[in-house]
């Protein structure tokens, strides 16, 4: 059972694997290797800002499952309820973006253990029983029945306990269709305290119209398609200065916040950035600060993980509260020593 | 269809990680990263000794099937039957062995495109109808219906164009049951010209009483028991000066012969020598040479194997040819400048 | 004899070696190694738009000579007509640009195999019987006598059977001096298809006055010069908004064709832009596709080149493609999965 | 407090670093870089044997001492008593041995947090009361005062409550002199249940005339001159073979006990064989087993160690189990797959 | 005794350690490693421009030390004077600024050779007999007593011998207290002919008013209140187009001079930049060159350097005069070759 | 002119070129880099070992070149003497060795600027004046007429000067014929003081009968043949115990002197253990100290330069003298800290 009072992240642990030396895919002769999962990146982020928590998992039983236990507990992050199941890994391949090119994700998560795990693997009244919130994503429903089942009922529980749930919607058109995500995630989001992302498609995946261009706008139909008590995201556009930058938006029962527009620069940590924003939204939900306050500190770790390799944003609390006070040179024309 | 005249190789081709540096996988943070495969590593060695050579397979429509592709075209090869199908592709993970433990490969196989490729993919008939000698292994049948079928398909059409084939059998325990194995490969070592491998469970494989000890008696058994033309394997054996040294025994209608033993100290290369023995051995049929010569440039190669990186016995004949010569200061005291 | 059909492309291959990890090469302690060649990566880069090309060219006939070939047909390229001559390989070190200083590339090509090759050592009417195009750079004759004659020659077959030519023009001050190139890049020019290369030195090169600014207007001079059938190149000017771009020009019989000015911005892949603009133009003069059409796949295709590491320009079709429908996220803000 | 029923080990957190690629410290440009600790080491060998263990220590309280904490919980280890000082970290630099070269360590560890830490940091009473053993090693009290007076009031505190101690002597002439050892080391391993090391100076440091050669000679004086309940070490001889062999030895009520030799081939690992033995013994004596199996444990484990890159012994009971039941071929000749 | 005529800098080396491949320091594996030293790079710097320097300082008497005298002279520096102690090297890690984070530097000096080394290890009078000039930064004295005394006997011996002398200000925060700095750089300020740095605490140190805004009348002030014949600094401010850009300032008898603006871009050699426009600053005093070219030399210099790993400024003044002339491309759309 | 006193090596500079990684030079995609020449690697060492020490070169006068002059200084070693031409480096590519494979040098020395320097760029009179010693190998007039040029006019100048000289044979097949070598190392080793080398072809270069096997007898027949003081090198027999043994000889007038067997074990440093003979020879024989120790220093001092990366014996005269001293387990069983 996860340490008492914890913030538990359901999810699937992958083998991320980034070309050496930032090269395309097709050329790749070594990877850096990572282990990942957008739900245990918020938790390693939130016990980084000093939060308990917990990743409730299932990975292979071999070498390689074991890897990802020692990856997520160097964070700090419980991982007594990662299972192990024999079978194979989930994994991602990435290729950062330039001239003329996105950065990419190539999946290969089919038939992993987390995808195919048994329905009741997880004793989810157990595990949630001294919880202080769960957190999950799109991606696990999409990967596989197994994971699918598990995800609802560990939301049903969390509603039966009392356990707030934040449910990101992270839709990946490569892991499933929009019209088979609408049947999982539409009923699920309706049963969370907390959705993030405005993607186009939460329209389509909540059931709603779509909404031009305003993101408040958007969020505003999404906390009423949803019944949440508030809806988060991220939003970049580019100024009339020609620079993109990046905002947090949050719509809860107070109105609709808006964080500063932090510069998009670095790339080196594009990945996670969007898992960086939900545990620093996350926090700010768990510590009850006002909806200002909690965007303003979610987009400001969102803006430092940019320039933070890996997926996990390894920031302390003190830097992100250093964004936010414009106490940092954003030209890093002056060295701290 | 393959240039005229080839070597037809039909196998599974995989991407292979390899921990960087030499460490656990446990601990990998980063890994070497090659395209790799039993049977095109024979089709590369061939072609490094000159002869022509193609191999037939399918890999992912994707990126990582194109790295398959350009992997296997270095050496030379012809991929004009590479099919390109949607899914994934076959990954080995690999291990160093060190004191007190083996090497090892952690197979991620299952579910790939190869294995599941429909099983009319390939027009045999088209394929061979030039073909100068069609090899395959025990592990292309192993991984999935599809392949297994293909094989099959394969073996029947070379026979009936009097295509020469030959098999390693490659029994890989962790891909299939030596009970599921005996089924399948039983059978199709009854259809060709020649059978490589030793190991112990050439017996249960091919169903006959295991043989003591004695390599030469199993690979007489192997002969008998499968009609096939010649026998050929490795054998590994501590002499009483306690250097383990590597021998290539050859059963033929002429006799069995036994090369000289070389000594086994270089790991990095270790996997691979199967394959290289294997090109090695293909080489001297296909000139005709007598079986002595056959299985001493067999066995030098697979010697030569040992110190070079990577699945392809990145050799040259002159190369083998100073081997057998006895023409190498094994100590490698003597700087060649 | 090269596969019936191909684009054959003639010119040095060299070993390029990079400093690794970006630092001056004073101070370099490793390098990043790829062999390389200006028309071998217009081969390549055709041969990955799906186009059967072939490298005629002489490499030393040790290890390194087999490791330009192996390089070369990795990317599919026919290299039956690359020569093994007794001799060194040309080299060129390199110099990624930084503040206040360009990038450099040092050439160390004297005395290599492809610069003394014999005259005769090529038989172009064999070779270029059954060709689909000739491409050859200014760089080729500048070597060595032995490559020079066997350019006038190739160039002279090629008009003999009918096989189209293209030259660009690649003026390299340390190779040779402006007065030597032009009595011999002079001549040649006249006699192709296809010249390629605006730089300010093609006056000189073939004997009209230099042109103020205007691209187009050098451009029409060259062909006026030439006679040949279209003169094209690259031009990198910065716009009123401060962004330096891109851009192709073409013109051709219809008249001046100018592609959409593309952001410069990476520069890891600097090197070899110019040659991912030549096979870019090629593939649409192949195509026979319209002159606007044709420059804007070429540009678009040098554009993406610049943020591949190497020289080979290692994108398809679709990803040109993509960025000339506008399809792309310049930002990189978002990514693909 | 750390975690109920820990064994709870006691020592220095030091930044390990190792000259990248093995060349020699003096021309290194790069390092691999590390967290480690003798008894740190202990404890994560141990958690990786499935024991609960607990690290209790000091070190900066910026990003280096977050990053040791890190390396700790990685392996499952706790570190809720891993206390954060201003100050500074002790580091170690390490020198592969080669032909006429002994492996090196060149410690810096003068005026870390470790070393001055307050006497009174660590609540003993508190940290031990639910412990399930204590373990430190000799070089806890030889970096400084504060370390000292810690690791007496450690040993005293938990013979008070009745919690079993390991002391591994570990001298380190570099630390401090051989007297200044025997002063403090002699008093405290009076007072352990468990001595490690039979090192020459075993004798100085407990007070008794050196022993000649024998090893079980040694620790039989070494239990008397402490009164522990067992001691052992590990002995690296020569056999007549000329194989250097490892042996593991362990003297207690019941008698000595010797381990089999196991051939000292790698040494990536050389470093941390003491520790790995110190796990493996412990591992033993916590699970109540008989002497003779003890040993054999621990020098198995020592011996696998021997091939393990870094500072913690990366193998599993069952691998283990697979050397002390003969299972492994040292030859390596065979691959797992 | 160094060569005769060299200009002598006094300071301490020290091992440089960056995190490989540029991530936070508490994610790093492993260092890049350079011996540094803010003198030294000054020497080296001003070697390069063919300029006699020599190294004066004190080093580990092992081989951390030795690989600190090798990096040094590598750049033709003499190091007669760099004498070996017991003890430990001074240390410094880096972490390059990103999104939201600014450069830093974490030292670990305390306690080092050179910050404790004896007041008379130094003949200053013997040292700087035959010397061109003394070069000192703030950081000396700062690191400890013996390196404190001992660069006030080298500027008091200096000034008796009339060797021109160099201070650069250098405060570093996190090494002594504004206080403490202000009661020995203060004096130490007042006997010196050139004064480096214009940071906000010049003020402090200097004992005068904090000066608003203006470079120019911070540098007045400063000559002011040290009676230097010159004081001189850097300056990075923002254009109205939003480009940061450095300027180099210099006041002296003759006026106030400011270089052009060079754009600040590349971030790699970020640090290092200062001791950069040092030597450019000494090499035009020392060849007596005009203020506005000395200033202008040594802002080109220190643009130079942004772009070069390490700390030593590895350009030529070849370089630095086409930087001046305005003849390099900073869009480095253009290659040389 | 090199500082006085010191012992003067003439000899090429070269760039050697190592594959990362240990793997086949066909297969190397980066290379580690480090500048060369064998008698710059003697000179290094002995300064290595506190003897003054000058390099007497020519080197390209671009990057190249300095990165040589670089290279050499590191090591303490007078580099005022290395001209700056204009033309190319001389290369070289290595290849270790592994099972049924010698390592490898190739050489790319044709036409360097070193090979070509006109034969009065040296003014040896000027050069030698004040020199101790003169150092050169066969290699420096193998490579080209100015190089060789300038080796007879240095050895005869020493003549004149009394200055003692020695010459290491060296003899590379690949860069000349046995024949012309004869024609001029034979003149030559008649001039000097010291020969070193005893490869099989000394009596073909010096012109008398092949001596067998006898390494002793053949160095006798060497100094009868030139009339050298002394002749010495290294030789390599396997025991009766099937260990390979280094063993240095030494023929002087007081007879013949063998050193004790040193194991070859590690091949990492395989390169360049003549040159760590020679250096520790030269040094014995400066220090005129008898002749077993002379050549037992010599040999020992080769015995360390095997696990030595790169060309350079990085190793101390205490080092050696431990290795003397039998005082260095070779096992590396026992770590020193």
């Amino acid at each position: 059972v996860p340490v008492e009072g914890a913030v538990v992240a359901f999810g699937e642990l992958l083998l991320r694997l980034d070309p050496a030396g930032g090269v395309r895919l097709v050329q790749a002769g070594a990877f850096d290797a990572r282990y990942t999962g957008a739900e245990a990146n918020v938790a390693a982020s939130l016990s980084g800002f000093g939060i308990a928590t917990a990743v409730v998992s299932a990975v292979p039983d071999g070498v390689l499952g074991q890897a990802c236990v020692d990856a997520v507990r160097r964070h700090g992050v419980d991982t007594s309820q990662v299972l192990r199941r024999p079978g194979r890994l989930g994994l991602l391949f990435t290729e950062s973006g330039g001239a003329g090119r996105p950065p990419r994700v190539v999946y290969d998560r089919a038939g992993s253990v987390f995808a195919t795990v048994e329905a009741d693997a997880f004793d989810w009244a157990e595990i949630l029983r001294g919880a202080r919130w769960l957190h999950l994503s799109g991606t696990a429903p999409a990967v596989g029945p197994g994971a699918r089942e598990a995800a609802g009922r560990a939301v049903a529980t969390a509603r039966d306990l009392g356990v707030p749930v934040s449910l990101d919607l992270n839709h990946r058109a490569s892991l499933w269709s929009l019209a088979e995500a609408t049947t999982v995630l539409g009923p699920l989001a309706k049963q969370v305290d907390v959705v993030l992302g405005v993607g186009d498609e939460a329209a389509g995946l909540l059931g709603f119209a779509p909404v031009d261009g305003d993101v408040i706008g958007r969020l505003d139909r999404v906390r009423e398609a949803t019944g949440a008590r508030c809806a988060a995201g991220t939003d970049r556009t580019t100024g009339d200065d020609g620079v993109l930058r990046l905002r947090g938006v949050l719509v809860d029962e107070s109105g609709a916040h808006v964080s500063r527009g932090y510069p998009v620069t670095d790339q080196v940590g594009r990945i996670g950035t969007g898992d960086a924003f939900a545990a620093g939204l996350l926090r700010g939900l768990l510590l009850a600060e006002p909806g200002a306050r909690v965007v303003e500190f979610a987009a400001a770790a969102a803006h430092l993980k940019q320039s933070v390799t890996g997926d996990v944003n390894l920031v302390t609390v003190d830097e992100v509260e250093r964004v936010i006070a414009g106490d940092v040179d954003q030209t890093a024309a002056r060295i701290e020593r």
